[in-house]
């Protein structure tokens, strides 16, 4: 392909070679008036299902745009099942993990009220359209779930107990979270395949009650994230990328872009 | 300690018991006018050579303030050696990196012009100031040396080759993170405690010829990040996480702050 790739969009149609996509008015004003593509002009559109596709601008206009789709470009393939579940932050953090956790290759986001949380309400709609933004630049083929904001309560009674999670923990004697990835995928190499999720608290913590609760759960493995006291965000972010170090699909490099 | 710790501020001042420090017109005006304390009222003072000690205010008033330092509250500790040298990115990112890269325990961060970097100037200011807020706040007892931006060309003639580089690398065979950081640490436990640095590129990644001359050097090691394309601002953060749980110092706790 020597056709220039304008751009990464992803459809949440059936994709495959020879059928006609048409744009919602977002994607279609995104091509016309912010990239200013033109008829003929190729970008790329995906979805998890049917993986990355080429495609061509075939009519573009206020509103509308219609895309050929030409070729494969890249298979589906399988993803990790890695949920984040975290206490909802100030609103300029909150973009910034949600960006991260995209980056991260998180499948859902699952914002939770904790005792110290301070943040009253999360714009779920924000969060998927910066989770989607990121997806389409990070050259994932999937978008993560995004789910309305939930109490801790509702957290704990709703869990699917064969889902196995990472507690970020600022205080208690717990071990660090090298060592516990380590002997997890020792115990077993595949066990990054398995459904696992990341739960990091507010800027305050847990409090003692909520952390009594967690780690009484057989599913919960609390972790610690060294001497220093991180930011909410800045767990979040290390924890992800600790986990894909060790039990994700770090062993896998981006795709070739030779022809972009 | 029953008495509530209001702050914490780093000073360049040797800190003793039963000794008076003055604090500069900046530390004096956040403490005043900022968290309005009165004379009397506790907090934390701390560097790398003395460590962390209790201090009580003497006398404050408009841009002065005495304090007088009552007893040791943390011993000093060796910290990891690891520095982060990045292409500067857009401000909201940089400044987002910076107190992460505190937070993630970095001793230096050098910034480089490389030649994809489309950055023209870094303030330095702006980054010293957000590193010893990232520091006061979240328990570090140094502060990061913030260094001025640097050509790419410079950054190689001046390197300390005793000093072991990871490479951040979008492109090209490169093992995974998590696995090169194993296979050190497996050959030698101790490596941690060695100098270290963390390279990541611009958005744009680095050019063909600035990978050819940084693999080419024996202290340079290329490591990859998995298939996603991370932002700059993410890969470093990501890679900060792994060389700590891994080489660096998270199997310590954060300090008890049940007195605080």
């Amino acid at each position: 392909m020597a056709a220039k790739i304008e751009t990464r969009l992803h459809v949440d149609a059936h994709i495959e070679a020879g059928t006609t996509l048409g744009l919602d008015h977002a994607g279609a004003h995104f091509l016309r008036s912010v990239l200013r593509l033109k008829p003929g002009a190729m970008l790329a559109v995906f979805n998890a299902q049917d993986g990355e596709w080429l495609a061509r601008i075939d009519g573009i206009g206020k509103g509308w745009c219609s895309l050929e789709v030409t070729e494969l470009r890249r298979l589906p393939e399988p993803e990790p099942d890695l949920w984040l579940v975290f206490a909802p932050i100030k609103r300029a953090r909150l973009d910034f993990v949600a960006e991260k956790a995209v980056e991260l290759g998180c499948s859902l986001l699952q914002p939770v009220f904790t005792g110290y949380t301070d943040v009253s309400r999360v714009n779920s709609e924000r969060l998927a359209a910066n989770a989607r933004e990121a997806a389409e630049q990070c050259e994932r083929l999937s978008l993560p779930l995004v789910r309305d904001v939930i109490s801790f309560e509702k957290l704990l009674a709703d869990w699917p107990t064969e889902r196995r999670l990472l507690l970020c923990a600022e205080s208690g004697g717990v071990k660090p979270i090298g060592e516990v990835l380590q002997d997890i995928r020792a115990g077993d190499p595949q066990a990054g395949r398995e459904p696992w999720a990341i739960m990091t608290g507010p800027e305050g913590g847990f409090t003692k009650g909520e952390l009594d609760a967690l780690t009484k759960l057989p599913f919960v493995t609390p972790v610690g994230l060294g001497p220093r006291i991180l930011r909410a965000d800045t767990a979040a972010v290390s924890a992800l990328a600790c986990w894909q170090a060790v039990l994700g699909d770090w062993e896998k490099r981006p795709p070739d872009r030779s022809d972009a």
